[in-house]
């Protein structure tokens, strides 16, 4: 893994074969990234985990993939829930023919690279619900 | 809803059942936002509306869903136009079987939730023209 | 093109027939941007050719399109390699039936019109091997 800073921002670079989240959450400890936004984010991803949250089955309905695909947009926020940093991600994804797909990040490996944008928030402080998982700012 | 504020960003969260739209014009009003750019925008939707323009058909044609969907991606900006604060969204979705659509967002209902941040421009005026609707920066 | 500036942002309008690629390089020359974000693009593309990195083929497979389609998200950086401004674009797009597509933006032509932010980085240098592409930040 690699980064830089400059005020609020930290730019990563996380390399072939680690797990996202657990390198997100390596960034957020090394930053004291408590709260923040993910601001960008390109590059691969392989095995990975995809959900839909579906009322009907009162729960996320989870897609497994193994191949790779193009990382096209990468957008969320970070928060703490239950004392713990927590990654509320969502992802559009591009196959090898081209067409997207997409949903709630649950897991992935990065393939080849992926190069992204956090910033952090100071002032203000996303929590979230332990129980019902809903965000709140103050 | 609920929303916090650091410098110029606005984090913000909307309930189920809101409408996208007048809940963002609702952000805007309440901070003072005549300019700004949306920076992140995840949650789900349902009961909305997507555009595609076509030149051919000179104008907007238009698609109505009706079933949830995870929002991937949401980008934009805020200007002014005709005296009103004018929002111009694009949105990357999935459907329940992970596949993504897309396109100029007219309308939608937040589905669950919607955690998004605004970031508000001081110095910049963005401004639409009333019948172009061209943008332009001053 | 046009433009407006506020601390490290600038807001962007390309107008129709550009080619995207081009007009970033000079909003990046015009206002001495040498390492940034792209915050926010939409609008429309056309004659664009987007790929998908191939560890089999050891390369990018390329796809041409020439239709008219919506710029869902804008996703990217901008760093110096071989001593030149280098865009690594991701993008997501919807076509007129409102599927998606995506992937790494190789060229494209505004159609209409494209409204985008980059942040300026001014502290931190974001560079790319010549060889590899690897970026590094110091």
């Amino acid at each position: 893994m690699s980064f830089g800073k400059e005020g609020n921002l930290v730019v990563f670079r996380f390399e072939d074969g680690k797990d996202v989240i657990e390198s997100l959450k390596r960034v957020a400890k090394g930053h004291q990234i408590q709260s923040g936004v993910i601001l960008s984010g390109i590059g691969m991803l392989r095995d990975f985990e995809i959900s839909f949250y579906s009322r009907e089955k009162m729960g996320y309905v989870t897609s497994k993939f193994s191949e790779p695909v193009e990382l096209l947009s990468f957008s969320g926020n970070i928060s703490i829930r239950n004392n713990e940093t927590f990654f509320h991600l969502h992802v559009a994804l591009a196959k090898e023919d081209n067409s997207a797909i997409g949903g709630h990040l649950k897991r992935a490996t990065v393939h080849n690279t992926l190069e992204g944008v956090i910033m952090k928030l100071s002032e203000m402080k996303l929590t979230r619900d332990s129980e019902t998982g809903i965000l709140s700012m103050s």
